[in-house]
């Protein structure tokens, strides 16, 4: 397991749209990327606003740049605001600081790829994130 | 109603004028941007500083974005303003949290374009883009 | 019909991956985007190159850019490379001239939104999006 | 006269339609600029593509910063391509090579603003940028 397939992909965003429904989330946008941050998959749901795709891009592909969920990369934020704010014009994709970045690794904790979600709260976002990488049989990083 | 017209756009400018010269506001730059974030109309009255078509526009597309108003977006600066600068790089026309921004909508809550305003302020400034909403015959998302 | 729905756009992209593969390409990266731009929903098959997603929006939010197929901006490049080059700095997905980008419009002829392909040569890439938006049973621009 | 006002804006803006009316044109996108290339004033006809605003600003604002209309530019494309395209990146509004960008100068021949037009071809564009400057009074830099 090197990558993330096409397959795998579709798989994860249904995954997480599945569970969207199950706890009657607001329409969601879900991106699925590979390990360099390119978009492997992605899909908004009816009456998503148009900037979802920016912010689940840029909660995945921000985690994979600082190698950390983007829920730890929020917390960062307490003590290293500046910080955070100064990844932004410099990371390709931007860096989003807030729950629903969760990177994906294989069996040696490598990064093969990352999920990102936006449209509800971000506890909530994560949670389908999580269902997603589940649901596609691959693993969460811890 | 699934845009808004030309017509309506000017219509929501002059409306917005109105409101600014009712209330002894200062020069006002006023642009309404389609479901997309482009921009279908803009006037800046004399006086106004040359920034305000940016602020403008960055109030109504960034409300677009996100999907809420530009207050609504100032409002969660207070608890989570590293994540809202972290917008401003990927957004294509950034995101300014201040009063100002508000989306149009259709009959079934669909956002078909916003209305941004900067000059005075940004309480002066919202008010004025309601006021052109209103004057257009059009619904403010609620 | 005033806008392509999250299904549509899944069906448009399954539609141009059967397309392609009865025509043996190449694996290919399909976008589907709103009228103002946004992805709705992209794809990219197992083996095609990281930036076939920037390349795909380049085609469909290009299109949309100019009001004209991608194709059509592709054959501009014949008398007025130096403008078509002009236009990538100031579009926000850029301007990609090379078939494959193709804009879907309602029964007015209006833009409702639009569908870039990358992957193989352009001509396959446009059979592809062509054979999306029909199986959508959504409309191109003539 | 050293700046060009929110009513000849408007004025300029009406002038151009009337002439695209005239001759039967496709609709446009109009855009007037003070001398520093700031958006004053802009109006998108109905069924004009959403790029319109950006081409239009681009001829404006890129006649502003070479200091001559966006013709002389088109034309300087002949034998200086790789130039003009050099200037996109570094212009804050780029620089669109093709007729419709017109400077506006005081009776000194200083630049007081430009007008920028997008949506026919561009020998249209700038005939309908003349007459809404024709029609404010103003005039054009020879």
């Amino acid at each position: 397991m090197t990558r993330i397939t096409h397959d795998q992909a579709t798989t994860i965003i249904a995954g997480a749209f599945t569970k969207g429904a199950e706890l009657s989330l607001k329409p969601l946008g879900v991106v699925v990327v590979d390990a360099g941050g390119h978009v492997i998959a992605y899909q908004r749901q009816d009456g998503a606003s148009t900037g979802r795709f920016q912010l689940a891009l840029g909660k995945a592909a921000g985690a994979l740049f600082l190698g950390m969920s983007s829920r730890k990369i929020a917390d960062m934020t307490a003590e290293r605001a500046t910080f955070v704010t100064s990844l932004g014009p410099v990371a390709p994709a931007g860096v989003i600081p807030a729950a629903g970045g969760i990177i994906v690794v294989d069996a040696d904790g490598m990064a093969i790829g990352a999920v990102g979600i936006s449209g509800d709260l971000s506890d909530m976002d994560e949670a389908c994130a999580l269902a997603g990488i589940a649901a596609a049989g691959l693993t969460a990083q811890g």
